[in-house]
């Protein structure tokens, strides 16, 4: 029998690399014959959880073939997906976010409006009655706490506060210290260049009618960002020319304390002063207790636009 | 607060009714405030359970408001909902079938392939740790039974069987007669004229380039639909003329023994002979074992077309 192919969204992050991994070895408990694979290859943050557990990534898969099996974590849309999943059969899918799929026959479709796939994952393994070992355990956590920024983004739900407690005493972890080594791992920006860093998780999208780009890094040392402004801004400029828009927002966001420092450029780069009520100094300004892009800076910006 | 509008899908059925009523149930045991509501009155067969039990029918509800809080059980589409349902907020779907639609935002979403929403809502008791009464029992019982028509349709899982085989302990009803009563009720063809008999649960669809109609209506007695064959002939001749059809199957389920007397007319009748590896006398034959239009009529009529 052909394997059951499992796997999360493009530009793969640690909730969609561990929640291929976690389904697969509950599938595989109940019976099923199935691989966990990704579409690329792990970040640095999910590098750090892998090489912790000693675990190799998933192999990268680029399509599927017509009438391959598949289950689906972390997302649930066509454009998120490999190519070609409107010809796979979908058996599974587990998920966190907007329902972006429609298909012609019945499937295993579970989805909350939590912080995390892999607080959906918890409970599933709880419903089935399969163990949550320490490797396991680890994997969720993980995932969780990266989705949530350390359970401090707006996203995090109280059901995600609780898997996280319950799972850090079956890891043997203390979820704070191990979290932020995690969510420090992934602010390793030694290896990439400016042009990499200004697209590393650059949206583009129209706040009305202002053409912006909001592109977030995180960091555990803004000072440390800061000192690359000068180069940052000049590759900023250069994309703003080419791509003709009226906004680019870079957050720079503080995972320690939950801060975001903005630098704005572009002709309506003004809109930051009206929208959280700071005035840019030299560009930049920072934006206390704002982490989430899709919940703290996407909406008010549209307001203020 | 406004109260959460639970509700199934248009021409509701036993599965629709009492979902709705027991995900209420278990929304307001949660702390919710909810109305179970449908998109019209109980069936025949419905209205049996609803009296066995002393409960009133759902408040039928015709649309919903801007930004009116909902839940969907036993659909998850647009057409088979109510009208406005796009400009309303979907906080939970619990269903067994295809998905028929998208939101923008997330939402608790729980779809199993299985042969009816109760054996799914019944899990969903479980994993909330949420008693099921003998009231809620009997109607999660009800519905899967007559969903799988007494745990005999092709569409029945082991999920379906082990749930019927749990509820009706703790119901104590003896489920096989209690279900073949209840299927029985909803036989009674009494009150319906010939014209409300063909279109009671009728489907139009192409096989292929054959334009066909395929109505199903159950019975404890084949004979007694019978001896109304000139006037059924007679309505479906009508229609056929009306519509130009190429093809009208009036299956007669036979829901004690599980097979279907079919009465085929119009030019492609003898697809059914094909089909089938029948022979149609006087318009009719009989499909030992078909009780299923979804899985044991529609795709073997396509292949034949």
């Amino acid at each position: 029998m052909e394997k059951i192919l499992i796997f999360g969204h493009k530009n793969p992050d640690t909730d969609t690399i561990t929640s291929s991994l976690v389904l697969a070895n509950l599938e595989t408990k109940l019976g099923k014959n199935v691989e966990a694979c990704a579409q690329g290859k792990p970040n640095k943050e999910t590098e750090f959880v892998l090489n912790y557990l000693g675990i190799e990534a998933p192999r990268v898969i680029e399509d599927v073939e017509d009438g391959q099996e598949v289950m689906l974590v972390d997302h649930a849309s066509f454009e998120e997906s490999v190519p070609n999943l409107e010809n796979a059969k979908i058996l599974r899918v587990v998920d966190h976010h907007k329902l972006g799929l429609t298909t012609s026959y019945p499937l295993n479709y579970r989805a909350e409006a939590v912080g995390c796939t892999e607080t959906v994952l918890y409970k599933m393994y709880k419903e089935y009655g399969v163990e949550v070992d320490k490797k396991i355990a680890t994997l969720m956590l993980s995932a969780i706490i990266s989705d949530t920024l350390l359970l401090k983004s707006p996203t995090c739900t109280e059901e995600d506060v609780k898997a996280v407690k319950e799972l850090a005493k079956i890891a043997e972890v203390d979820y704070e210290k191990y979290g932020l080594e995690m969510l420090k791992a992934g602010t390793d920006l030694s290896s990439f260049s400016i042009e990499e860093i200004l697209n590393l998780d650059a949206k583009q999208t129209s706040l009305k009618d202002v053409k912006t780009i909001i592109n977030q890094v995180n960091t555990a040392s803004i000072p440390e960002v800061m000192e690359m402004k000068a180069d940052l801004e000049a590759g900023m400029n250069k994309i703003i020319e080419e791509k003709e828009l009226d906004l680019f927002m870079l957050l720079i966001t503080d995972i320690v304390n939950s801060n975001s420092q903005v630098i704005a450029l572009g002709k309506d780069a003004k809109l930051v002063e009206k929208a959280y009520g700071v005035k840019l100094e030299d560009n930049t300004a920072l934006l206390k207790g704002v982490v989430s892009r899709k919940k703290q800076v996407i909406p008010i910006m549209t307001e203020n636009a």
